[in-house]
């Protein structure tokens, strides 16, 4: 278009044109050492997936988040697990999990072994593990299934279990052949191949699940030829797998070799290497019995002279896998590196730290522990309450068709779940009656001695008989860096009868990177409001609704265990946020509230742990019991919120005049009787 | 439950609580002087529903909100229109509603008048009008409703609009007998009475209208007796209507006595006076032929020798209506008052001035202007560009099922109707061809001249012709007084062709009574990102996706007219939110974002705009026509997030150095073309 357009008045000067134009000069000589290529069509965040919390992006696949670290080339790993034996062996596999978590694997999975009712009910099941590091430890989690006698409907019916757990990833093999058979004989309507039972899980499950297959390097040991073992492999990709794992090998160019002659034949998907640490001696004998390949001789030639040190053999293992994976991530040839970890722990986490895969420190995509199954991938709220209690908090809204996204909301919340079992075992302490007896207190004589002892966790000193009390009946850990913020104030209060069992300082704008209070995407600011929950006595309750009037600031909650006495100022059916977060390019996170609804199905859970927990580690009718249960009847459950956060909390005012409050009716009360119930006065 | 509980070491001695006993006890005593008796059970929200925001409450019926206002004593008002003959008398009304809104009304009506075509599709129909009201001027809306000469069928069916429309409200009569009939023949399948009427509503809706009846406190000119029609409004009452609106009347204690005969035999709903302000002399003429009163002697005699001096007259009545509504309101006979305002403004303002109940300052339960549509009552969120148009916005999100609530949410957002006609009548711009001539240039001869027009805009001075310039195609206001701040910055911008429609200042956790940038509930902080929305040409927009990249903490969209040209860095389905509070007690209410899917839809109308309102006023052919239109195909338009809202916002910075790389460009470039397209250089 030309259109005559007449010269106007030369443009005001501006006043930051001159200064600009030596600062922009400089900046783009920078720019000309960066990528010049930019692209400003729609960012594709896909490229950077494992960058952005779920509840942002919704649920991603496996096989999605595969090719997403593959096409930003960023490593992965991953930790394959078996089932226990012992109730006990499962309860260390969780804590194992919730601590291999932190190192940010991409997924782990569970081996499946027929023998072992791997599909059944009990804590030590396939299904049950594979489960409980999906919903209670919140990793992406892969399920292993074989064909070995199994009819097509056993399959059928275990697949159709693990899709209602939330399990997404199976892992589809022939499998071994039970012990001493020698000839193996599918059974009648059953499967040969696992070509066939990659077929079976699409045609009955269609897309649902990600399907992986295995590979062997070398041949498999019962394959006709290398070849034919490939084209094999081929066949079952083709019928429907997404991605490969390798068996363990010994020399990088056995892999590469493998890779090659994969692609050579239109084998496309991702392969990974498998990897074994080598723990001891006995172990290497373990692989070569596991993987039926022979250990090169140069490999054993350093070994074998080691076989009484376990400690130089392992570290000979870490070095020697380091260098294997190094150099396949050099030459370019693997995504990640999957770990058979053999459920230890040591050599694992030391490779993958050497190797610059383990997360440098542990991100918080939110401030509470997220869980992997995906019908919750959307859930970015909860209520404070469960802070320290996840998985108790997964297990009772387990059954919810949908999880708050964005806002809490203010129609009744479902109900939520009871916790059947106190001793449900995805919750029992790592601890034996006995360190739980020394911790706190082999006998009580009063409301004070259990006083001392949370006055003692909370400081982190020792009780009366010398013994740290790491741990309480409602967190299974020691205090936060968060709460330890406040540990001073804190630890005051418990002793003179405030039992704090819950609480968070106020954050006024922190930086999300913060060390101690920042969560969710780098560049944003954290706000929190303060917050206190604890169990206190009548008395106190009393005083507090007397002078909480003067803290208009303060929303409270208060509740005796039947919910008999329920006071508050919050709307009945309002939720207050008490942390929320500004990101660039998204909408404001809110992932904590205070709900006057959620209280009172949480108090249950609290009043009872008392009993639970602790009560019941002394005899019927002791007097210890009597007191453990005298609390529970007696005391109030009360939590406070201080609306004013970008002002130092009020909180401990409040609890300071309460106190002052009490003596000032001592004061003008004449008669005191000699037996009151409670001593909790000054 | 009798514990012996043997007496603890004496609590620590707390620091806290020497200081802490004076200035409780000086507490205590003031709380003596305050209402002793707290309830602590659940705070009960609903006596206090009108300091809530709906979007938190939920919808509250109109018959609801009158009881609230009755339980706290806190009168209310309520205004009366008719609707008017021609379309610019439609204009001019829904402007004034826009204004009267501002005073806080607890609801508004408009007269039904059979002959006038009241159930029709015109802009000038009762239901139009009222429709209006509630969806563009966020007014709680009744509807009159009368039997005369209307079936049942016909009458069904006008409801039956009426509740598609949102209305909630119904003030159900019989009505006036055409003009002439002597005496009133009901047609076959009508009614004979009022309370045949409410009976049919009640029966054919339910409880889907709130409905009110008329009554007449010196009884009706066509009753039997006083006593009779006590007990005929009795039967209305009964046959379900929620409450009452009295004719006018002169003195307090007619009312007074009315409501105690009420109250005697069994009518127990609210009664609500009704005024109508004397104007001038011939006002009260209409008076008396509206009421069929006769004007009380004292009166008479009062206004008969002022008859030329409507003035002296209009300020008696104000005065004699303040004193008579102030002797109810003190005798506590009445909840408020209603007012008939036969379309006029300065009187009803005056009266309800003088009487407190006009809103003192403006509430702003969010930033922008809320709907009354019940349908809409939980909307919280929309995106900042509909911010100067908030009619064209409800009225292109009419047919949505639900309103976003809390989030926008990631989703595809559902599809935006279409503006049908530029000139919908409530967009009509208030100004006359005439006037938008001499604001925005009897003739353009340049682009540049088009840049100085929004120059004056934004400065608020006179344009080239000595014409203040007070409004722009996409705003029909003023500059408000939170982009005033912006004011210096914007004008200088804008006279080297960034031609903003939008914008906001950042803000860190400002109070949220602020009289500026507050809003929602008291007690809270309110936070902005700082934003900028403009039209620019090729060029500028060339040089700011070179710098862009600069600026890592801004996410920009910038669109053609067309779509063909789409840049952004912003996740493509993902909305920022740029307006944010935290409050006491609540949830984080987010009540504006930026979300890319929207902006494509508001470009249609942003682009638009240039040839309907501006474009048009030109002759076809002409240079001045010609040069809007070249604007409108090749200028763009850009938004600008500045994520870092603690920070000094950077978004000038940006400009500058488009500019500045404008200029670096020429430097570099040896040829310049004589003719070019746009000297937007310096």
């Amino acid at each position: 278009a030309s259109i005559m357009v007449k010269e106007g008045p030369a443009a005001l000067p501006s006043p930051g044109t001159p200064t600009a134009l030596p600062i922009l000069k400089e900046f783009l000589n920078q720019r000309e050492h960066l990528n010049s290529e930019s692209d400003h069509s729609h960012a594709d965040d896909d490229a950077h997936l494992y960058n952005m919390p779920e509840y942002l992006t919704g649920y991603h696949s496996l096989s999605e988040k595969i090719q997403s670290r593959i096409e930003s080339n960023d490593k992965f790993f991953s930790l394959e697990f078996f089932p226990p034996r012992t109730k006990g062996g499962a309860v260390n596999l969780l804590a194992r999990f919730d601590r291999m978590r932190e190192g940010g694997p991409l997924f782990c999975d569970v081996t499946w072994h027929p023998a072992g009712n791997p599909g059944g009910d009990t804590e030590t099941s396939s299904l049950t593990i594979a489960g409980a590091a999906l919903n209670y430890c919140g990793l992406e989690t892969m399920l292993h299934m074989t064909c070995c006698n199994m009819t097509k409907t056993e399959i059928t019916k275990h697949l159709k279990r693990a899709k209602d757990i939330g399990i997404r990833n199976i892992l589809a093999l022939r499998g071994d052949p039970p012990h001493g058979a020698e000839d193996w004989v599918p059974p009648e309507d059953g499967f040969n191949y696992a070509s066939d039972l990659v077929r079976h899980i699409r045609k009955e499950f269609g897309d649902y699940f990600v399907i992986c297959v295995a590979a062997y390097p070398m041949g498999h040991p019962e394959a006709t030829s290398y070849e034919d073992d490939i084209k094999y492999l081929k066949e079952k990709v083709d019928a429907g797998a997404n991605f490969i794992i390798t068996q363990l090998f010994f020399k990088a160019q056995t892999f590469i070799k493998f890779v090659r002659d994969c692609r050579a034949v239109g084998i496309n998907c991702p392969i990974i290497p498998g990897i074994m640490p080598i723990q001891s001696y006995d172990s290497l004998r373990h692989i070569v019995k596991l993987s039926k390949l022979d250990v090169p001789q140069d490999i054993m030639d350093f070994v074998a002279p080691l076989k009484d040190n376990d400690e130089a053999i392992r570290n000979y293992g870490i070095h020697q896998t380091c260098m294997l994976i190094k150099e396949l991530f050099d030459a370019e040839m693997a995504p990640g590196v999957h770990v058979y970890t053999l459920n230890r722990e040591v050599a694992t986490t030391a490779i993958l730290k050497q190797l610059g895969l383990w997360a440098a420190a542990p991100r918080r995509p939110l401030p509470w522990k997220m869980a992997a199954n995906h019908k919750r991938s959307g859930e970015d709220v909860r209520p404070i309450f469960w802070a320290s209690r996840p998985k108790a908090y997964v297990y009772r809204t387990q059954h919810w068709d949908e999880f708050p996204n964005g806002r809490w909301g203010s129609s009744e919340s479902p109900a939520f779940g009871e916790l059947k079992d106190y001793y449900l075992f995805y919750l029992t302490s790592k601890s034996s009656k006995e360190q739980l007896l020394a911790m706190w207190g082999e006998s009580l004589e009063s409301e004070q001695d259990v006083w001392d002892v949370f006055h003692a966790y909370v400081t982190g000193t020792s009780n009366k008989t010398g013994k740290k009390v790491t741990k309480v009946p409602w967190n299974d850990d020691e205090l936060s860096s968060e709460t330890s913020l406040l540990k001073e104030n804190l630890a005051d209060f418990n002793k003179r009868g405030v039992l704090t069992i819950n609480s968070q300082p106020n954050v006024n704008g922190a930086s999300s990177e913060d060390p101690v209070v920042g969560w969710g995407m780098p560049g944003g600011y954290v706000y929190q409001k303060a917050y206190l929950e604890f169990f206190t006595c009548r008395e106190n309750v009393d005083a507090l609704l007397n002078i909480l009037p003067l803290f208009p600031r303060i929303n409270y909650h208060i509740l005796n265990k039947s919910g008999s006495a329920d006071f508050s100022n919050c709307h009945k059916h309002r939720p207050v946020a008490v942390t929320w977060g500004a990101f660039p390019g998204t909408e404001i996170i809110q992932p904590t509230i205070v709900d006057p609804l959620s209280f009172k199905a949480w108090k249950d859970e609290a009043f009872g742990l008392w009993e639970e927990q602790w009560g019941k580690l002394y005899p019927e009718e002791s007097r210890s019991r009597e007191i453990i249960q005298y609390i529970t009847n007696n005391y109030y459950l009360v939590n406070l919120v201080d609306n004013d956060y970008p002002k130092d909390s009020c909180l401990w005012d409040v609890l300071e005049s309460m106190f002052a409050w009490r003596k000032l009716q001592e004061e003008k009360s004449e008669d005191q009787e000699e037996n009151n119930l409670c001593i909790c006065t000054q």
